[in-house]
C-alpha cells in the first residue's frame, strides 16, 4: 500500500531540497552579533514556513537576544496526543573558512551528502519535520496528531532565554511528549534509538604554593611544588581501572540492567584503536567501553596547566597550577552534589604546604533516560526500522542536551530523541554535512512515526 | 697595623665607584644581537683595565658570538700559587623597563645600594677583583700570587663558547685553584662560605592518547585521558614526604656527614612562610628544609600543560599532555644516569592506553663540592670574618654553576666561590642592586684572601 505522504515527499524532493538550501543560505550564527539580522531573518523564514503549512498562533517571540519561533496545530482534537517539537535554527560560526571545501552558506551536494553549516545541526533536521508537516497537510489536509512547535535561535550559545521561557510559559508548551531531532545515529545508515543522555557537572581548581615562581635550585627541597600537589590530587581521582575514587560518587547510581547491557551489546561498537588512534581502549572495571561511554558516569580532566610551557628548560617551582574537570552523570546523580563531593575529595587530598581553591562551573545538567520499552520509544524504533530497512539499535549517549533535562524536569513528559545525523557529519567543524539518505529516510521515519503515534 | 692595600681602596673609593659606573653603563646584554657592539665595548673596557693594572698577554679572544677576555700576571714566581679568576661581563636583558625605579644602565645609589643591571651579576663582582689587583699593583707593585684571568661574555646564554675554550686551551688556564665571585651570601652582611653546588638534569615528556582532542561526553569511558595518565606518572615520582620514588635515584649519594649538618644548622635559616608565602615548609623525610635545599637531591616539575586552558569549560579529552622536570643533583649522582632512571620510571608508570615519549634536555651538570676544611676554603672563611667582623657560615647551594663543574672536571682544581651578593639583589629582575657594604667589605675580603693564600 502506497503511503501518499511519503509519496508526496518523494515527488516534491527537488522543490523541498531547494527550499532547505534557501534556509541554509542564511548565516544564522547566534554567537556573533554581526549576524543578528540574519538570525532574525532565519526566524522569519521558519515562521513563514509554519504559516504556509497551516500552523496557528505562529509567533516570533522576541527575547533579550534572539527570538524563539512558536506555533501550534491542534486540529487532531483532544482524542489524539499532542507532541511538542523542539529544534533550533541557529548555527555555529563557520571559521576557519579556508578549511571548507565549498562555501559554508552555499549548500553543495557531493558524495551523497549535503555540505553546509547547520545542515545536520540543526536546521536540516528542523526542516525535515516541517516538510513532513507540509506533506501531511497537502495530502491529508491534517496532521495525524496535535503538534506544538518551539524552535529557538540560541542553542549554540546556551539556550539562556529558552530556559526562562520553558520554565514560565508552561501552559503553552504542555504536551504528551516531546520530539527532538538534534542528534545522530551510531553509524551512517544504522537506525538508532537514543533513549538516554548523560548529565554533567564541571569545576576547575587551583593549587597555590609560594607567592611567586621560585628558583627550583634555591627552593627545591623546602616548599611543596604546586604542580606536584596538583598531580597528586588528580591522580587520586581515579584508579588505574578507571574507577572514580571520590567518596560517594556512585551513590544512587543503579546497576546497569541486564536487558540494557544486551541492547548495548547489539549496537555497533567503535574500534577505538582505528577511529581515534589510541594504543588500546580502556574502560571502567566490570564494564565494556560501550557500556561505560553510554551508561556509566565518567570523570575527565579537560585541561591542566602551570609553570613553564615554552621551549627548553626554566628552572622554577611555579606559584600555582590549575586543572579543569567535568563529570558526566547518569540517573541517580545530582550535578550539585557531585561537585560538592569532588570538592571534598580535592580538599582532602591536598597535601601540606599548599592551598587549594575549587571553583564550580555553570555547566551542569541531570541525566535523562526513558524506558526503552515505552510505547513512544518502541514506535519510534519501529518507524526507523521500517524506513531504513534495517533493525534499529538502542543506545544511550555520553553527551548532554540541556533542553532535554529542562523539558523532563518542568513538563515530566517523555522526550523522543529521533536524530538522523551520522558520525561523519563534522558538527561545529569545517565541512559540516548530512547524508541525503538521512534526509530521505529520516523524513519517511517521521511520517511513519506521527502516523503510529496517532493510532 | 694598617693594610696599605685596603687603605688604597678606601682612599680611592669615589674614583673606583665612578669607574665601576662607567663599566655598568655599557648595556652588555648577550642574548640580544642588537647589543653586540655594546658587548664588544664591554670586553674592550675589561681588557683595557687589565692592561692598565699591568696584566700581560691581555687578549680579547673572539668566538662565534661574544669574546672572552684573558690575561695573566705571573710575576709572583713559581714559588707562589697561581689562581684562575673567572667572571662574566655580560648581563641579562633589562625588561620589563617600566618596573625599574631608575634607569637600568644608569647606576644610582640609594638605601645603601647601587642599582643597575649587572651590578651583582656579575660585572660589579668582576670589577671588585680588578680593583683589588689595581690596589696591590699601585701600593706593592705586585700581586701576592700569580693570577690568570678569564672573563667571558656569554654566561647568561649558556657559556657555549667558553665550554670549548676551557676544554681546549687547558695549558693557558691551568692553575692551583680557581676563584669566582658570582654568587652570594645567605643574608645581607652575613659572611658566607659556599663550598658546594648541586648538579642538574632535565627532561620533558609527553603522554599521547587519541590522535585528536575528543568530545569527553562521547569518548569518556573508552579511552585513557592523557592528562590523567600524566598526573598518575607525576604523582608517582615523589611520595608525600618528598622522597623521590625513582628506582636508584639515591644510589651513590653519601649520607650527610654529622659535621656538615652542624655547619648547616649554624647558617641562618629562611622562614619560608614569611619569605615566599607558603602555608608551611616541607622537606624530605629525615632532613630539614635547609639540609634538603643545600645538600640533598631534589626533583621538581617546572611546567605542565595539556588540554583546554581558557575561561570556562571545554569538554574534551585532549590528545596529549606534557610535563617538564629538572632534578638537582648532589655528589655521587650523574646527570645522564639520572635522566635514564627517570625515563625508566616514566615508562614503567605509564598506564595502558597511552604512549609516552621522554626527551632529555641539554641542561645538565654534575654537583660540585669541596671539603670545607680545605686550607683554601678555611683561608677564605677567615678573610670573610676579618672583613665583615662576623663569624662566617658554611653553606652549600641548590643552584648549579656549569662553569664550576667544567673547571672541576677538566682542571681538577678546587674552586673557591667567594660571592658577595645578597638575597635582596634581584638578579635577572628589574631593580637589580648590590649593597655598598658588599662592595667595600668584599674588596677587603679579597685583599686579605690573596694575601693569606700567598703565605
Amino acid at each position: 500500500m502506497t503511503n501518499q505522504v511519503v509519496a508526496y515527499l518523494q515527488e516534491n524532493r527537488e522543490k523541498l531540497l531547494e527550499k532547505l538550501y534557501t534556509y541554509l543560505r542564511i548565516p544564522s550564527i547566534s554567537t556573533d552579533s554581526t549576524y543578528k539580522e540574519d538570525v532574525a531573518k532565519t526566524a522569519g523564514f521558519t515562521a513563514d514556513y509554519l504559516k504556509e503549512i497551516g500552523f496557528d498562533k505562529v509567533t516570533i517571540q522576541e527575547t533579550e537576544r534572539h527570538p524563539i519561533v512558536t506555533g501550534e496545530w491542534l486540529g487532531a482534537g483532544p482524542d489524539k496526543p499532542t507532541a511538542l517539537f523542539y529544534g533550533h535554527y541557529d548555527v555555529q560560526p563557520a571559521d576557519p573558512l579556508p578549511l571548507w571545501d565549498s562555501e559554508p552558506f552555499e549548500p553543495t551536494e557531493r558524495n551523497g551528502r549535503i555540505y553546509a553549516r547547520g545542515v545536520s545541526d540543526d536546521k536540516g533536521q528542523v526542516f525535515m519535520h516541517l516538510a513532513v508537516f507540509e506533506a501531511f497537510m497537502k495530502t491529508e489536509g491534517a496532521l495525524p496528531i496535535n503538534v506544538k512547535v518551539c524552535i529557538e535561535g540560541e542553542e549554540e550559545i546556551g539556550s539562556t532565554n529558552l530556559h526562562a521561557v520553558l520554565h514560565e510559559q508552561t501552559e503553552q508548551f504542555q504536551a504528551d511528549f516531546a520530539i527532538i531531532s538534534d542528534s545522530g545515529m551510531v553509524e551512517s545508515g544504522q537506525p538508532t534509538m537514543l533513549y538516554g543522555l548523560k548529565g554533567a557537572a564541571a569545576l576547575e581548581f587551583s593549587v597555590y604554593g609560594p607567592d611567586r615562581d621560585l628558583h627550583s635550585g634555591m627552593y627545591g627541597g623546602a616548599v611543596r611544588n604546586p604542580l606536584q600537589a596538583l598531580a597528586h590530587i588528580l591522580s587520586s581521582l581515579k584508579d588505574e581501572e578507571e574507577v572514580v575514587q571520590v567518596e560517594g560518587f556512585y551513590d544512587g547510581v543503579e546497576e546497569l540492567p541486564e536487558e540494557e547491557r544486551k541492547l548495548m551489546a547489539q549496537a555497533p561498537g567503535e574500534d577505538f584503536v582505528q577511529t581515534v588512534g589510541v594504543p588500546e581502549a580502556v574502560s571502567e572495571k566490570g564494564y565494556t567501553a560501550k557500556e561505560h561511554t553510554m551508561a556509566r558516569p565518567t570523570l575527565e580532566i579537560n585541561g591542566m596547566y602551570g609553570g613553564y610551557q615554552g621551549e627548553g628548560t626554566k628552572t622554577i617551582i611555579p606559584a600555582e597550577a590549575t586543572a579543569k574537570i567535568t563529570s558526566r552523570l547518569v540517573p541517580g546523580q545530582d550535578p550539585v552534589d557531585i561537585v560538592e563531593k569532588i570538592t571534598a575529595h580535592i580538599e582532602k587530598y591536598a597535601p601540606a604546604g599548599v592551598r587549594v581553591e575549587v571553583r564550580p562551573e555553570p555547566f551542569k545538567a541531570k541525566a535523562y533516560k526513558v524506558d526503552p520499552n515505552h510505547p513512544l520509544i518502541q514506535k519510534a524504533a519501529e518507524s526507523l526500522t521500517q524506513a531504513f530497512g534495517k533493525e534499529t539499535v538502542f543506545v544511550r549517549m555520553g553527551g548532554s542536551i540541556p533542553v532535554v533535562e529542562w523539558i523532563d524536569t518542568v513538563y515530566q513528559m517523555p522526550v523522543v530523541l529521533l536524530g538522523f545525523g551520522t558520525p561523519e557529519d563534522r558538527l561545529h567543524s569545517p565541512n559540516e554535512s548530512f547524508p541525503l539518505e538521512s534526509f530521505d529516510k529520516g523524513m519517511e521515519t517521521l511520517v511513519y512515526y506521527y502516523q503510529k503515534v496517532s493510532e
